[in-house]
């Protein structure tokens, strides 16, 4: 049970901002404290951004920055919108004609309900509930010159 | 957010067993019903039956059943023994070494514990619970004759 590269980018983009406390950060500088794909990172910004959970300003004073309060930003929210689907079973997604359940399977309806209290558990923290308290080091050093 | 297809296997699996109410069926006749790799859903059968969870009969008289009572077979236990991790984040699984976080990243935990949630929900329910009141039409059709 995984989730997508996109929700695993767009989380810890969050957390990066929601460090930076307010300050304008680069798309380049997060892909590269973490190892990930510009170009993959340049999309969550663009989702994210859309959604107004973040703020992308271009130019060369420009930068992202989160657009709410870490405290009025919720994991499980975050996690609904940038998964692009909740097909917990492969026979979701395709032809169920041939299931010898057919429309008595309780199955999907059982894992819906399941994937609604995994997002539950995730809504009662904030982005700020997972922040260190103090700002990473590592953002000092090479950025902040 | 999904799971494995060995997962899905499983829990299909386990449904057309506990459909069946005692009778052998066979690897052949359920991959047919659902459309499926026989040999994906014969590794399904290895792990379930080391597992105790089905007992596979070798021979010409042999087959599958469940080894005990569907109310007795919990999904949420089933979910835990068939995905191989419950790496919810990319960084989970690699070199965490860059992460600007490090020790102090809260997000890990965070997802397990909504991954245990998602497991606590599952659990509300045994296999029995997912089964439809009647036996499908399709098995005594082409199977019970």
């Amino acid at each position: 049970m995984r989730l997508t590269e996109f929700t695993d980018h767009a989380l810890r983009l969050l957390m990066y901002l929601g460090s930076c406390h307010g300050r304008m950060a680069t798309i380049d500088e997060v892909a590269c404290q973490y190892g990930i794909s510009r170009n993959h990172l340049a999309k969550v910004v663009n989702e994210l951004a859309a959604d107004g959970v973040i703020v992308a300003v271009r130019g060369r004073c420009g930068g992202i920055r989160l657009e709410r309060d870490p405290r009025d930003i919720r994991m499980g929210e975050i996690v609904r919108r940038t998964e692009p689907n909740f097909h917990m079973a492969q026979c979701f997604a395709g032809d169920t004609a041939a299931c010898p359940f057919g429309a008595a399977c309780r199955l999907r309806q059982s894992l819906a309900q399941a994937t609604e209290a995994y997002l539950a558990e995730l809504n009662r923290l904030s982005l700020a509930d997972l922040l260190p308290a103090s700002v990473p080091v590592s953002h000092t050093k090479e950025f902040l010159s």
